[in-house]
């Protein structure tokens, strides 16, 4: 039997964050084992807010790819393209955009949202409001069956499955299957500063980031501020070091939950703890990427070769549509 | 020097009306000694309208290459193809969706219009709101210095060169020329009824009719209703054979109106004499659609090379505005 096929990308914003790795990135090296992956850059995605200044995305490109194989993606197991790559992207979005009516993009709950945050980008172009049925194109073209995703890309699997459902209907086929949303759990990571982590607060922890920088950004990272003396007892539920305990040290974190709030323990030893926990976890990645940072040009061929296996499924997938639809002579 | 170019296309509607004749075809014949010219099926265009029955839109194409080769349209001279034969006009509809407000393509003068009169149709889709984003990708891929339009077309070339301004600002570049309307007189024909001439109607003549048909539809065709007998002097002004006169009997056309005001020609008399006219205009082409008729591989072989050209220069345009762009690998 065929194995499954499971559709996810990612846009192309540089260095991914330990919340990306946790977040993402883990689950999607799990996955290759259970489905057939196609990863994606989502570059096109990436225009919708930066086509002011693209200049930036090439360089964006090339660092996630490599926080991507560091992390364990395998162009062995799966495929691993940018969407530009493909054209057919441009053309399955072209043909969805025929029967779709636009009170269903207007509707999708991230649309409205999203231009009241980025007010100063001027996201009102025809571009930003088709985002949707661009992943809806994205995942379809590759007839996925899953799509790996968090709570808040609930909506967007559900308009590609309504896409799905319109096509088939109106072409009488069933030819699109109706892909599942696989809910990746969210381990939530709080910037080093206990806010939310933020590349625009300075608070980030990168993937790629090496041991020394852990080390320092651990020892900046935010604690119980009621906890003067190290004998005095602390609130871990406050404590920006403790919710990197519980995600990174999930053996040793009741002890240090105990011991803290028993005084037993300082912050600056239960935070050397934790820089052994996440460089034991972070250590290889950064090793890997030492050797991937080098190989550039590996790098543009994997995903050369990735974009040629991605268009072989993309052609054909265009060629049934086109006969299912009829319009082509 | 290298020829200017000219891009025009037509939906595949099927055989073409001698309005369009008149109003297109015949002067994009005369534009082909002048310019480089290129030709598209633009059936990408007809699914905006046709996405829930494509399936006429093949034998329309073939009708239509069928009537555009009749008339002069000559492959030897000009570039004949598809639209959906090659993918970048999706590729760059969709880059310059990225930029393109909304509100641009809201307040193009015939878009709310078309939507009222095609309630039926539920054209309130994402497709149909970027129709003229489309035009101005099909234009700009060619970088066309003008584009052969009716009057009614204006406001969608000034829409591509505003596109076309966009890119240029945003990218810092003089790469595409903003294209000029070239405006061609419109010679209007009535329906045979009187009537506006349209298939809704019935009352249309094709410029495929046969010489009986013609005969046919000019003896059915409605005359000065004022005018009971042939001494009667009639009113030209009125006259749907008239009309005709003025367009395909300019020499004579004088002589039939002096006849007709002082009673001295009859309806029969003069619907001869527009019968040979006409028929003089129309037989070349109806013997060389009778040719074409039985050669439909010749018209799939040459839509296909015609597409091979036109992709040639598609790509050169796309790899040059993704290096402007400057967002690929």
């Amino acid at each position: 039997m065929e194995q499954k096929r499971v559709f996810s990308g990612m846009r192309p914003t540089g260095r991914l964050q330990l919340g990306n790795l946790l977040g993402a990135l883990e689950n999607w090296v799990k996955l290759q084992d259970e489905y057939k992956c196609i990863f994606s850059v989502a570059d096109w995605h990436a225009m919708t807010t930066s086509y002011d200044d693209p200049s930036e995305l090439k360089e964006n490109t090339m660092q996630m790819v490599i926080d991507w194989l560091s992390a364990g993606l395998d162009p062995e197991k799966s495929i691993i393209f940018c969407q530009s790559d493909v054209k057919e992207h441009a053309e399955l979005h072209l043909l969805f955009s025929m029967f779709t009516p636009l009170s269903w993009l207007e509707r999708v709950p991230t649309y409205k949202d999203q231009i009241q945050q980025l007010r100063e980008k001027n996201l009102a172009t025809y571009g930003f409001l088709g985002y949707p049925l661009l992943q809806a194109a994205d995942i379809l073209l590759y007839r996925a069956d899953a799509v790996p995703v968090g709570e808040d890309q609930v909506p967007h699997v559900e308009m590609t499955r309504e896409i799905a459902r319109r096509f088939n209907y109106l072409y009488q086929t069933d030819f699109f299957p109706e892909p599942q949303a696989l809910l990746t759990k969210i381990k939530l990571l709080p910037g080093i500063d206990g806010r939310k982590m933020s590349k625009s607060y300075g608070n980030t922890i990168e993937m790629s980031d090496s041991p020394q920088e852990i080390a320092k950004k651990v020892n900046q990272m935010v604690t119980d501020p009621g906890r003067i003396r190290k004998t005095d007892p602390g609130n871990p539920e406050v404590c920006t070091v403790f919710a990197f305990h519980q995600v990174f040290n999930p053996e040793g974190v009741e002890g240090v939950e105990r011991a803290c709030r028993r005084g037993e323990i300082g912050c600056v030893q239960c935070k050397k703890q934790l820089i052994k926990h996440l460089n034991a976890y972070l250590e290889p990645i950064y090793e890997k990427r030492k050797v991937l940072e080098g190989q550039r040009d590996y790098i543009i061929d994997l995903l050369r070769e990735g974009a040629k296996q991605a268009k072989e499924i993309a052609v054909n997938t265009m060629e049934q549509v086109f006969a299912l639809v009829g319009f082509k002579l």
